[in-house]
């Protein structure tokens, strides 16, 4: 078997774990499935005769060590996924980084080439997604020292579950301390359509966007619906629907695409049919590649949610949460990528990120490269979400080139 | 004690069973806390040495039986309640009942009446919030063969929860038949505020509002919330925000109050703050005393749905569910509640409900009345839901008469 089909054979293996009937993935944080497919990973790692380091927060790291005591080249993503998600998000990055490793340690054994200045490990991070646990991007956040660790073990999810429970009862709430990191190179589906509409095979993300959320909660008063006039009723489901279309409609303020907004999660209480809501909390997400737009969406939002509460007699709190500034990746790793990209006969662009990634929690840490390669019609978090085989191959070939130059020392070197 | 002390001391004690931190009561159908109550209840006749039969929607049937084979006037109401609702919603009735037949019986064992023309048997009807299982009122529609006895017990609850097996799991999956009934009356709080604004003791229910629900379903697409186009998003969050805001809006085309409406239930998949939501669930309740309104209503919100989904590109499915006619109380019944409440001095007038109850299902089958105490504020399904001691202990003289003349057969018998 090629190196190329070894690769793809493990990629559409992982996907049958966590399977959807319409060819998606359901492998949520710290869940059943979660396990079965890091049990898979670590496997994969213990059939080699390499060691698996699994840290306090649950992330994965496969170690291939071929200079003893020398630092370690993390490459990586996340295995776990939105509900009902894609096979492609997260996975591609991991099992991409799993045969670069392999690639070059075949190369090492066989003579072809020198063990490098550096080791490498390949990651597993924890709960990228959020989805079960919020916020996202966790395991690399703490690995960064950017979420505190014991304040993420005790995040709970809608069912009170702690993130420490949820660790502990699959068995990977570890105590390993992860490697020492130099450097750091993720490669990821772009979720966007900028590269298939412009027939272009990679992308090297120059920065990442603005983002922040607003943390909501509609207070009403619980009452019957079949037994209470209307004009008495301070009813927090209709004042949760008119902060849902605000947060769609503050979009319209800015030209077209220079922010994306929107309410993805919302919970009524009492939630029973012929009650009028007492309570709804809900969480609006804002991003765009200009702060000052994020700002100012963020203050008009604010001064209507003021009005409506006056307007309902409601109580509504909103409080800012999950803040992440612009990030730009080192424009060292940028031209190293591009050019990496340019000698394998490809073509890549520059990119921005909408969306958070382990890379970019990394890249407050050590120097860090990120690639995208194509999204059919750039749909992500779903099922129907598709990068093709050729394009992965691709992209794997780019992220060999890439890791190849940073344990030689290329571009880590200068953040040292 | 007095009978009116014994009564307060029974009421106010079940109240304990499920309280809240505010004052009110969380004791939804076929939990742990409503077996707790469920038990006590029944122990409350084993004490006084009567028979309890459990029939097999788990509905309880306290019997005083002074006549062997006589037939039964029924008595009672709804031990469950809402998520953090009331006191007195349900218990009220129950315990109003469980009093007057003590009352009666200890006039009887005493030689001060003679035994009555008709038993009388004291009932908690399962599940007439409809709360964790829908539709409401459910066990009293199964007794008077509104429902189907098997398709009520396959019921499932949010997490999947079977009517079946939750009776079963507290042990009041019952095998008994009912009694054979030839009457029914019931007390409750008004849950309005005509009695309290017109400061009248008593309400004689004479009709039921025509109600129906809407069951909801819009289905958009699933999509990463940070890396989706705001032109590319099918968001069934937005549209459902949308049909909650019609749903109250479509009121203000009748007359002030002539229509109720809400939506109380709404469910988002896959509920995560960065994936913009696949599908939403969500039940509207229409309600009126005139079912042109609601038909009108209706008609309305199909038509703005429709267009709402042509606009948004989304898939909305909507299905009539739960519709419940106009129904009348026989006057004969209204006109003796009316005389009883005059002889004992209080004052009554006629009033309506918008509210389900069960003695709207026992209506369908035998003679049925029912009363109205004042409620505080009119509010209701609420912690904050409060009737006096002293409007209770009136209520229960009240009902008292009027079992009284039930069980010697005056209105009872016009009916059979």
């Amino acid at each position: 078997m090629s190196q190329d089909a070894a690769f793809l054979t493990d990629f559409h293996h992982a996907a049958t774990i966590g399977a959807t009937d319409n060819d998606g993935v359901d492998r949520q944080a710290a869940t059943d499935l979660d396990g079965d497919v890091r049990r898979w990973f670590a496997g994969w790692f213990q059939d080699r005769g390499r060691r698996v380091l699994v840290d306090e927060i649950g992330n994965m790291f496969g170690l291939f060590e071929w200079r003893e005591g020398a630092p370690f080249v993390l490459v990586g993503s996340h295995l776990d996924t939105q509900p009902l998600g894609g096979r492609f998000d997260g996975s591609y990055g991991v099992i991409a980084g799993m045969h670069v490793a392999a690639q070059i340690d075949e190369a090492i054994t066989a003579g072809d080439q020198e063990a490098p200045r550096y080791n490498l490990a390949v990651v597993n991070w924890f709960n990228e997604e959020g989805a079960r646990f919020a916020p996202s991007v966790m395991g690399s956040s703490v690995f960064a020292g950017l979420f505190e660790l014991e304040q993420m073990l005790d995040v709970q999810d809608l069912e009170g579950v702690s993130v420490r429970k949820a660790l502990a009862d699959i068995g990977f709430l570890g105590s390993d301390d992860g490697p020492e990191a130099v450097g750091y190179a993720e490669i990821h589906i772009e979720q966007g359509r900028i590269l298939e509409r412009e027939g272009i095979d990679l992308g090297v993300v120059d920065r990442s966007w603005y983002t922040q959320k607003l943390d909501i909660e509609v207070l009403g008063e619980q009452s019957h619906t079949g037994a209470t006039a209307m004009a008495d009723r301070r009813d927090a489901l209709v004042g949760a629907s008119e902060i849902v279309l605000m947060v769609r409609q503050v979009t319209q303020d800015f030209p077209e695409e220079a922010l994306v907004s929107s309410v993805g999660q919302l919970v009524v209480e009492p939630n029973s049919p012929i009650v009028v809501a007492r309570r709804v909390h809900l969480v609006a997400d804002l991003r765009s590649g200009d702060p000052e737009i994020v700002q100012q969406a963020r203050q008009t939002l604010l001064d209507k949610i003021e009005a409506l509460a006056a307007r309902d007699n409601l109580v509504i709190n909103v409080k800012d949460f999950d803040v992440r500034p612009i990030r730009h990746f080192p424009t060292a790793g940028v031209e190293l990528a591009e050019s990496v990209v340019e000698g394998l006969g490809l073509t890549s662009r520059r990119v921005q990120t909408m969306a958070g990634h382990d890379s970019v929690a990394l890249n407050t840490m050590v120097p860090s490269a990120m690639l995208f390669i194509p999204s059919v019609d750039g749909v992500s978090h779903c099922e129907r979400e598709f990068s093709t085989d050729e394009d992965m191959v691709k992209g794997l070939a780019a992220l060999k080139g890439l890791v190849q130059e940073m344990l030689s020392g290329k571009f880590v070197d200068d953040g040292r």
